[in-house]
């Protein structure tokens, strides 16, 4: 999940993890250059995550023009009561580098609509992540719901009205130049875009879905929501909040959504080393998928598309 | 704590952390000589250690003349998993050294007994820890809580009978060279030592006390421990094990003891780099303290010291 700006305005409610990450990052996101500006040399920022296994973290952060790194809790906790003792000097060897641009994609797969295929029902995830560890929770499971989600369909023979895109978003960590492409290249068809769900917070149990639409749809969205009920996950919020590549989408009118996780253990391994397969557990991945199908198909199925969102609500 | 052959041989009673640490630590403690008994070129062995956040484990091993690692619980499953779908080749770069010997000290003060200072009982944890973290729990908590008894007993004007012998062992992970010298350098006056207690397994919660004595001991001891139930630590159980460092005076007849600490969590982070201050909760530290105040307050003040341990027991 990538910090940004709207961090500020919408609530986080899929659970305590996110809402803490969202406190936290702001230190990650803005405060190299705000060291910076206040003329340091370096800045170095205390992990952001839950657990205490000497992990740094890392993410997107503000270009500033002074080395900076993250250090984990443990040692940021050694560095501050050293500060007590006295002057602490550090001598700091970062290796990052800047590569130059290299062509990428996102990945598109239709299952195209029965009645209305121009019409379009978008699920998705992001298929770039961190280096530190390979992604299976940020964003690997969520790439795998989502084409899990048409996987279903074709498995139950169903064939929805509209068409089902399945999407794999390159560059969300960095900057979301997928979703800007995607956004460029499809300008003209966006009234075409019915809704759009985007898994981003990695595959613990799903409690239901939240997202950003027309308070006027919330009826049908309950109605949704209850088939879910079977695996408790039947709770539908008007968080504001869905996914940093199909938030440009809600600027748009198009109605978007986000499986709603369980995601107290979330940033304890997200943007960290630890950050492997093992993290999925195969029967909440399971539930996810299930949250993705039902919802995508329901929404590329259901008679009338859902109202769009009028701008006002932003 | 070092691995040693008695594991095999005795119960691990203080929490199940502590017995699967037991079965599993003989995979490193023996596998690189096994495997190179078998012809391999090289050894890794799977992390001994229960949390999943990517942490290699280091600690004692048979040396083999072959090169041996650690990989974390999460690269052992991507290497297995990639072994069955063909042949795995992997580049090692190692860099351990094996520098020369470089003397070092067991660290001893004594309390000096009122009434028989030739009589001694040793309160002590270890002074020396692997050094990916930095030692907190494995082993500075012991030796904290060994200067604490001390400490308690100067504070409340207590002076036992016997002299109360606080050491802080050097080199228990890589030997046990510090107990070795002492057990030389005592030998003679072995038969004044009427009791030895070692703290070595972290700070957590104390249950009670473990360790390795002549039955004819429990009363008095489970009178001992009553005094500790306003903390929740009033066990007493015979479980034959106590600490690598005052293991050969058991053999020696000296009755042994230990905390019985809730090793539930220990083993997720000792040997590792997240054994750090940050692990240690002030209050089950002193929790801790009071375990080996009483137990060694008590064994060097009672009338009759306890009953040396016959040879038959071992």
């Amino acid at each position: 999940m990538l910090f940004n700006e709207k961090f500020d305005k919408h609530m986080a409610a899929a659970g305590h993890g996110l809402e803490a990450y969202e406190t936290a990052v702001a230190y990650r996101g803005r405060g190299p250059l705000a060291a910076q500006q206040l003329g340091a040399s370096a800045a170095l920022v205390r992990t952001v995550g839950g657990a205490d296994f000497r992990l740094p973290h890392t993410g997107n952060s503000a270009r500033a023009g002074i080395p900076a790194a993250a250090v984990t809790a443990e040692d940021a906790d050694l560095i501050a009561d050293l500060s007590k003792q006295g002057r602490v000097v550090m001598h700091l060897v970062l290796t990052p580098q800047t590569l130059p641009d290299e062509v990428s994609y996102n990945v598109i797969a239709d299952l195209r609509g029965r009645e209305h295929p121009e019409q379009i029902v978008i699920a998705s995830g992001h298929l770039d992540s961190w280096d530190l560890g390979t992604g299976a929770i940020d964003d690997a499971a969520g790439v795998a719901v989502a084409m899990q989600a048409a996987n279903l369909c074709e498995q139950l023979g169903l064939q929805p009205s509209r068409t089902l895109r399945v999407i794999a978003w390159m560059n969300e960590e960095n900057g979301s130049r997928g979703s800007t492409a995607y956004m460029a290249d499809y300008k003209d068809s966006l009234p075409n875009h019915v809704a759009a769900i985007e898994s981003d917070l990695g595959a613990n149990h799903p409690l239901g879905f939240v997202g950003f639409w027309d308070p006027g749809a919330l009826p049908v969205l309950k109605e949704i929501a209850a088939t879910l009920a079977p695996i408790g996950a039947n709770l539908v919020e008007a968080t504001g909040e869905s996914g940093a590549d199909i938030d440009p989408m809600a600027d748009a009118g198009v109605p978007v959504f986000s499986p709603m996780q369980d995601s107290r253990f979330y940033f304890n391994y997200h943007h960290s080393a630890a950050d492997t397969l093992d993290k999925i557990d195969p029967r909440e991945l399971a539930e996810n998928a299930a949250v993705m199908a039902v919802l995508s198909y329901a929404l590329a199925d259901m008679r009338q598309p859902l109202p769009r969102t009028p701008p006002s609500l932003k």
